[in-house]
């Protein structure tokens, strides 16, 4: 394993430094040649699919599993835009000259060599390698085992590229030892891994937040409120409500607690209800709520809870003020969002709710790369630092300084 | 302890919102009380210097720990400077409108709980916590244990001025338990605290980046290089060398290896000699190097070793390939430099040595956030994330997305 990574650091320093219209072309051949061996892919998923059944996999994993030629063409579609992206590499983020008289220049770089962690879904082997390769960046995947006939096939099938091009083939690899042991050790080789980024249960993110001496970018559980104030525009409540909550419940960005300003609780509720059960939506609420409409009781547990399944929780609040606190002690610091015609309670709640994502007047469903206009994602980071929020490829960029002198010295 | 924690983070969600005028009143009535109670502060001081010449700490650990009148008005004069910084908290970094219509800011906010490890020196305590507080974060401080007595005296008179201006004492906090349980306890807790600041020993550093669920900018060891090419300028090469060596040889941006291209190594080799021994540096080469000047024969160690002292390692070197080579090899990612005058090698050696700094025909030892123009710094981060280099205020915020919209779903 250890030679493994230190020859992933070494062909970091060459993927680094690739020109952009080297790294594009290289790109478009990936997406044609996923599509040109697309019944190579097929029959090893064919295998995971059918393990998967003798193993007893839910329908909905099967699902994520499954590829078909759309699939195939999809994922060769999602390439080809990553290949159409601005350079994330070699950007000027600031310059300027010191007092000394040396010119600092601070330059987006790649961040080197990123272990990805995550689960079932076979496509995401092939976005994350490109949206890597993109980046300058060296990735070492780790995918479910239930995927692996299907990921060795994918990657595979890019390494070709690779090395038809001349590149080394090391620059999209699978973790050699794909065992928990493997990870275990992945996560402590910092050495030689820059990133590591954790995506699956929250099992797993957690045991890798501990243990790993590799700095981890999470992308953690969404629990998100949405905030109805007193003074919302009436019109839009319950399609905002309805979208936030229904569209996709399964996602981190859907809504689990609706939180409704007290004044306003008595007139908006009963139709909130009907809509809601239009849906077939489950609703639990508070005392208050259930005076208003039939919910069963909600819970401290209720309120702590990531359904990503059509449950909401409906809880009446006397102000903004006990909305922001309930989000501060609820939430996951991914999305949240008021619906609010005041001013001054929309400012206060977009400087006082600490999330990567704070909304005024839309639906939360709108954090993710694509709807931020980033184009394809990594992820969604819920860690504070370095990235927030939907990470695309310049997120998996850091920087250095570059510093001309003229023979400075103290 | 976790209640401690608990309140910090409650605490921070205050601080995070202060307006400029009200934070730079209060840093400079801590600078003021600083001045107006040096004795209170000098009497503890001198508790911890008594204990320490018992327990036989050695003069240099004496004499960081010692404070003085005059250190004392450097500390509140360095707090000053700081509220003079330009706020760095609610800039909008980036801001478009996506194709639904969202209005989406990329607004800086404080960072939160900041967690600092730290030694000796009772300075670092004043700069840090008022780094923290002029950047909207709480601070819970850990200094070393021979520093306690004028840890508390320090952090006492900034309290009574959080106090007097009916802020949360608990802004600026000592990590109530100070003992390796404490420290073990407080990486733990990364649902309150936000980030860690390790500063000191590598065992500390390694401890902490090994152990700590919260992210961790290390404060790390800098292993610097110069390499000196063919075409590097004659008359500036001794100067940046001597200056880069000898200025001050225990800082972390000292170099510690010197590589000369082969080409020049016979006609620059004895002038470097002559000059190092009139500054007395114990000097080591390779075995090329001893071929023109007496040396002791560098090892592998002495290339992995970052001295602290008036120690060089001299190696000649095929060309910049092999610079870089060596430096990927041997260098902790921290500030390297090249001597050349010439276009394409200087380039190629800034575009793929990867650390923090890269310098062309200046001193590595420019790399400080005040030689920098960023003021005052918590610390040189020697990770790739988040930030890297010189950590200035700025580099204590992070980002969230502010989205306005008109009522969009999806």
């Amino acid at each position: 394993m250890q030679k493994f990574l230190e020859e992933a650091k070494k062909t970091s320093r060459t993927i680094a430094n690739l020109d952009t219209h080297k790294k594009n072309r290289v790109l478009r051949e990936m997406a044609d040649a996923l599509i040109a061996n697309s019944d190579f892919i097929l029959e090893h998923n064919n295998k995971d699919m059918s393990e998967g059944t003798l193993n007893n996999l839910s329908s909905a994993l099967l699902d994520r599993l499954l590829l078909t030629q759309q699939r195939i063409e999809d994922m060769a579609l999602a390439i080809k835009q990553i290949a159409e992206q601005k350079e994330p590499v070699g950007k000027t983020l600031e310059g300027w000259i010191t007092e000394d008289g040396l010119n600092i220049q601070k330059i987006s770089v790649p961040i080197g060599v990123i272990g990805i962690i995550y689960e079932s879904r076979p496509n995401v082997t092939s976005d994350t390698a490109a949206l890597c390769f993109k980046s300058g960046n060296v990735c070492v995947l780790k995918g479910g085992k239930e995927a692996e006939h299907s990921n060795k096939a994918i990657a595979k099938v890019l390494k070709e590229v690779l090395a038809k091009n001349k590149l080394p083939q090391q620059a999209i690899s699978l973790l050699p030892d794909s065992t928990r042991e493997g990870v275990a050790n992945l996560i402590k080789q910092d050495k030689y891994v820059d990133l590591i980024v954790p995506r699956g249960g929250e099992a797993l993110i957690r045991y890798v937040s501990e243990n790993s001496s590799v700095p981890v970018i999470k992308h953690d559980k969404g629990l998100c409120h949405i905030f109805v104030d007193k003074d919302a525009a009436h019109n839009r409540i319950i399609d905002i409500a309805i979208n936030a909550k229904c569209q996709r419940p399964g996602v981190c960005n859907s809504m689990e607690t609706l939180l409704i300003h007290e004044e306003i609780a008595a007139y908006i509720l009963p139709g909130l209800y009907d809509a809601f059960m239009e849906e077939e939506t489950v609703l639990k609420g508070c005392e208050e709520t259930a005076k208003y409409i039939d919910v069963q009781i909600a819970t401290e547990d209720d309120y702590n809870t990531e359904y990503l399944a059509n449950i909401l929780n409906i809880k009446v609040v006397k102000n903004v003020d006990e909305a922001i606190e309930h989000i501060a002690i609820y939430g996951s610091g991914h999305s949240e969002s008021i619906l609010s015609e005041n001013y001054t309670v929309v400012n206060k709640f977009l400087d006082h709710v600490d999330a990567a994502c704070v909304y005024a007047n839309a639906s939360t469903r709108f954090t993710d790369g694509g709807a931020f206009g980033l184009g394809a994602e990594v992820g969604i980071s819920t860690n504070k630092l370095h990235s927030r929020g939907p990470m695309g490829i310049s997120d998996l960029t850091t920087f250095k300084y570059k510093i001309y002198g003229k023979g400075q010295i103290r």
